[in-house]
């Protein structure tokens, strides 16, 4: 025996901006047995997973999978595998994930141009096109929603711009898939990056991924048959792809029927995924779209009857992450702890700039539940009293309840309208 | 509803080089809800995990955690991260996967010298530690077990002969680590990358690593804390790591108590990991090397018993893979689809110039069975006697019984006079 006991954790209520609460239906698909790579019933599962993704990104594109990684992976695998040293990229900057692209970006040896807008609000999007203009980019990289100020970038203009521009954009969106609209198509997304852990509600370890024609003409370009699988000595392209792991053009023969060989893929996370996106598309992408933003009315209607206030743009509000300004005299971190210890519910701050100035309540997947945002609410009115904060006590539970309520109401009305 | 139905997937013997099948309890770890990456909880579940590699890998090293991707993860993580442009990386390839690390380097900029060895075969430590004498390297980088031959290269001169000389070793460990002993300290390697799905029975999707603190002083040289978490304006150093995403000097920070924030853990994949350790350190590692070798025994006595003939040098089998000459007149993978549609037993083929030429069986982990051995030994003796190869018919299966007696008895003897 070890001195090493049974896996035991505590059941958390997660209301964070992710890693949230895995749908019980996704758990149990991972205890799944695996199956090997190759085999015909595993493949079968990774093509309906590519199925699927199309759908969740709202997409015809011929490429949609996942990268073996966690978000983050996905980002810089899509990136890597299209900078070339000195190709210009612009990276509009309003929040720490911005700062992440840019940094990747970097390091793969782009010219970066930013923008920079003040951590709480968004790009008017004539400010992004206007440099778009001055810079003539390759590549516009931009996250859609910045968990870390609760705030979400319109595209719409942006993607009209870039192909009228002839510019690549690439959006980081893994907060914001499954859970917030976001048509890849419509919007003239070149490639889209999901996150797993967030509003799909499977656990971290994927990075879905898209991208169309535009992009895979680029990898094709770079592309390289691995040494050891190629059967003559062919010189790799000058301009190969750095990376073997993040090598799309390699990953996508794949992700195809030619199943030519790479990394083995992480099988009970496909499992995971594909029962998480089974579960995205039986709901409907309308209704969960509907069900996160009524949650977040509930939350928003709670928070402001307690006499807290939102941080940031509420006209450019992220619906599924809500940031709140820690009142003058309350320590930040430790009505997290009383949260978590006393209550079982955790709630992140935010970084950089923010840290200790903000909580950001995550209300994602299957966290967003009705019962999550009433156990949150009245918690939080019971640390804050305890912390000496002069709260509107009682408020907060009931008016999140009169959103539900009336929300309740509104579809009857609409139920009779229909019926009638 | 949508299309897509339950996942149903049918319960394979996988007797292939990885992945290989689950333990059930590394299964229903994984079904264990989440924990948010910085809880307590969560983090003292990493804490363990690093002390069980640590134990695995037989090395008092700080670091040893693991790499958020496939195996080949690990090892782009740790090549890259030491990896200069410009450096000189000696590769002695005698298989696919020494292509692999050779390719690996190479995008990274290194200077690459090569060695071959026919496939099947392993080095003499001499010509390495000549070839090493000759080129200086920075690096030499190596795979311990091939799972694309079946072979295992000794490495103690090896190590001697880097430490000598000043050279780093860096060790593909993917396919040996938790089956074959493997004493990181002693044999002096620098750093070591295992495999998840191989001998440790946990699926696919994670790289645990350890190095030295002469991999870390090369690390620290090369550290930059990431854009959007530094608090002031600190230009990186010139020699920054490519890869954000294996950037080993910031995973480290994520790993140790400062957890600096990076990529979200990814979670279930932690605890298939933590639970995987623990059942090898229940076993012990002794116990379970020489669960491993007994199994191979009786595996390579049933196919010579049938009348089949191994692939390479017995001399430097890998315990944990055999690889068998597939016979004139037989169709590779008309046995391998037999043996998956009838009997539900999956083997391999191998790559590149062997592809066709062998069938390789692995034995590794949960999937090191007496149940398994007899199994694939009855259903490939089946399947060829259908194929029209001329067996030796119920040889096979009662060799392999043989040995199984053999060692009780030897046991009995061992218990005997241990008590007398």
């Amino acid at each position: 025996m070890t001195k090493y006991k049974d896996l035991n954790v505590p059941h958390r209520t997660i209301m964070t901006p992710g890693p949230v609460e895995v749908d019980p239906r996704v758990l149990r698909a991972m205890a799944t047995p695996i199956l090997g790579q190759f085999d015909p019933a595993f493949t079968n599962i990774m093509n309906e997973t590519m199925e699927m993704l199309r759908s969740l990104f709202q997409t015809e594109n011929k490429w949609a999978y996942p990268i073996d990684g966690t978000s983050r992976s996905g980002i810089e695998a899509v990136l890597c595998s299209i900078i070339t040293p000195g190709d210009r990229v612009l990276v509009p900057i309003f929040g720490r994930f911005g700062y992440l692209l840019t940094e990747i970006c970097q390091r793969y040896g782009a010219e970066v141009t930013t923008l920079e807008a003040p951590w709480g609000e968004v790009f008017d999007p004539e400010v992004i096109i206007n440099k778009i203009h001055e810079v003539s980019p390759k590549i516009v990289a931009i996250v859609h929603a910045e968990t870390s100020t609760g705030c979400m970038q319109p595209l719409k203009e942006i993607g009209e711009a870039c192909r009228n521009a002839d510019v690549l954009l690439i959006v980081d969106a893994v907060a914001s898939i499954g859970g917030v609209d976001l048509k890849v198509d419509e919007l003239k997304l070149d490639a889209v990056i999901g996150g797993t852990q967030k509003c799909l509600s499977i656990p971290s370890g994927l990075a879905p991924i898209t991208y169309n024609h535009r992009i895979e003409e680029i990898l094709l370009k770079r592309k390289s048959i691995e040494l050891g699988l190629r059967s003559f000595q062919s010189e790799p392209s000058n301009d190969r792809i750095i990376s073997n792991y993040f090598d799309l053009a390699q990953l996508q023969d794949y992700w195809s029927p030619v199943r030519l060989n790479h990394h083995t893929e992480a099988t009970s996370m496909q499992y995971a995924l594909r029962e998480g996106l089974r579960i995205v598309l039986e709901e409907g992408l309308e209704n969960r779209f509907a069900r996160h933003k009524l949650n977040e009315r509930a939350l928003v209607a709670g928070i402001k009857a307690m006499g807290l206030h939102l941080f940031g743009d509420e006209k450019h509000k992220l619906p599924v992450v809500t940031c709140i300004e820690v009142p003058n005299g309350i320590d930040s971190d430790e009505v997290r702890s009383m949260l978590l210890e006393d209550f079982e519910i955790e709630i992140a701050s935010s970084f950089g700039p923010l840290h200790g100035k903000i909580w950001r309540i995550g209300t994602m997947g299957y966290s967003s539940r009705k019962k999550n945002i009433l156990h949150v609410l009245a918690a939080l009115e019971a640390t804050l009293i305890r912390k000496g904060f002069n709260v509107n006590k009682g408020e907060s539970v009931q008016a999140a309840m009169n959103v539900y309520d009336e929300n309740k109401q509104q579809q009857n009305i609409e139920t009779v309208v229909i019926g009638s």
